[in-house]
């Protein structure tokens, strides 16, 4: 039986970038789509416990059926998986994503928020994003780091409780340099909200900001993919520090 | 000069664990209330960036201040730091949350996404969440493990990029045994949307499921609540996997 594979996103279900994932994934096994019916960008593993969620059918077929969904991509990922997916799915796979998710983005994405959802669950998960929110981005550019990494996850099942981070350079296919393991840069967004005022005189604010990454480590996704590299983070939804747990012993009580 | 507290929740502006844990935080600084004007549970670290935000203010005095914010926890970080505090906050808390956040439920959290968000800008950050979704909640229980807490991180300042996940049992104060340093169990929210058929006919699916840890470690925080102890994780928001990065090396290219 060919895998199955369950696709989502968060630009929402009329994204270039989703349609292509999926045609690519159709090379590799039978597709189920699953995404929120509008933009949830930067709402992270938000989830929805305040309504009840719609499904709107928009295509069935034996290979490849296409839903949406009014939830985030957290909630595409449950729905999917526990009533929409005909069997166990085999891998997850979340994007492309117009932008990118490395560094610390990948905590307000909700990219990654469906990827680290499918992850908690057990489920094999990879998210993908093309460093580029223009509207005309080429994503056949990607199509080549795309296939390495399907063809290699679906032969060398990922380690239990791991997902990956994909980012892809904006960069033609046959400029960008290889795919490199890496880890996430620590960054922020400075001077993040803008103030303005209405015509009767009240303040309103809109984020906005500038990312700082100042000299990312070499071993990083930020500087990887400014050197041209295609960045693979290998991530799991679990902030317990890297720290030893014992040099904050003189907390306890 | 005394510490400036900022203070924000999920709950929303009118939680009592909000007012309750701004009552704590006088004893120690001047505090400032930037909470959602709405209940934000389960937003995660999610940002506002399709429409603006405004602020409402309820209160102005030289120690004590309190505004509302109509986004998410992190909208209203970025806001208090950026736009409300007189002066760089020396400490940035979130809660006290109505229900837990130990184990997988940090990763939906708004509560622990206000603490993230900190973090990620250099505030040391602290969320407090009390096992208990009752209205009636008695965090009069919790104060004399927030006191401890915040005495000693005051008087012991947090690593770099280092904030802490706190969960307090439901318990009698003199009944919790003690606090524990510890770890985010594994965790999963199983069977998590229930389909229902609306009078004419059409489904529709609420968020429910069953949290399912099955045997959590004797350092991870599921454990050690059940065991009657606050527990403390040390988190940082970054998802790399604490495996060797080395063992994903053949996915290079």
């Amino acid at each position: 039986m060919k895998p199955l594979i369950l696709i989502t996103n968060d630009d929402g279900i009329a994204s270039r970038g989703l349609l292509h994932l999926a045609s690519i994934a159709q090379e590799y096994g039978e597709v189920i789509v699953m995404a929120p019916d509008h933009n949830a960008s930067g709402v992270s593993t938000s989830i929805t416990s305040t309504r009840p969620l719609r499904v709107n059918t928009i295509s069935q077929s034996e290979s490849y059926s296409v839903y949406s969904c009014d939830g985030t991509p957290a909630d595409c990922v449950k729905m999917g998986i526990e009533h929409f997916c005909p069997r166990t799915p085999d891998l997850v796979l979340s994007g492309i994503n117009y932008g990118s998710n490395a560094s610390i983005n990948v905590i307000y994405s909700g990219t990654i928020g469906a990827v680290l959802e499918a992850c908690l669950n057990g489920f094999p998960a990879i998210g993908f994003s093309l460093l580029n929110h223009n509207p005309a981005a080429d994503f056949d550019a990607c199509t080549p780091t795309i296939r390495h990494i399907l063809s290699h996850v679906l032969q060398h099942p990922l380690p239990d409780f791991t997902a990956l981070n994909v980012n892809i350079p904006r960069l033609p296919a046959n400029e960008i340099k290889g795919i490199r393991i890496c880890r996430q840069a620590r960054a922020a967004w400075k001077d993040s909200l803008e103030k303005r005022i209405d015509p009767i005189g009240r303040p309103y604010w809109w984020l906005t900001g500038k990312f700082v990454c100042d000299n990312p480590p070499v071993d990083s996704d930020q500087y990887l993919l400014a050197q041209g590299f295609a960045t693979v983070v290998p991530i799991r939804p679990d902030f317990t520090t890297s720290q030893s747990l014992d040099s904050f012993k003189n907390l306890e009580q």
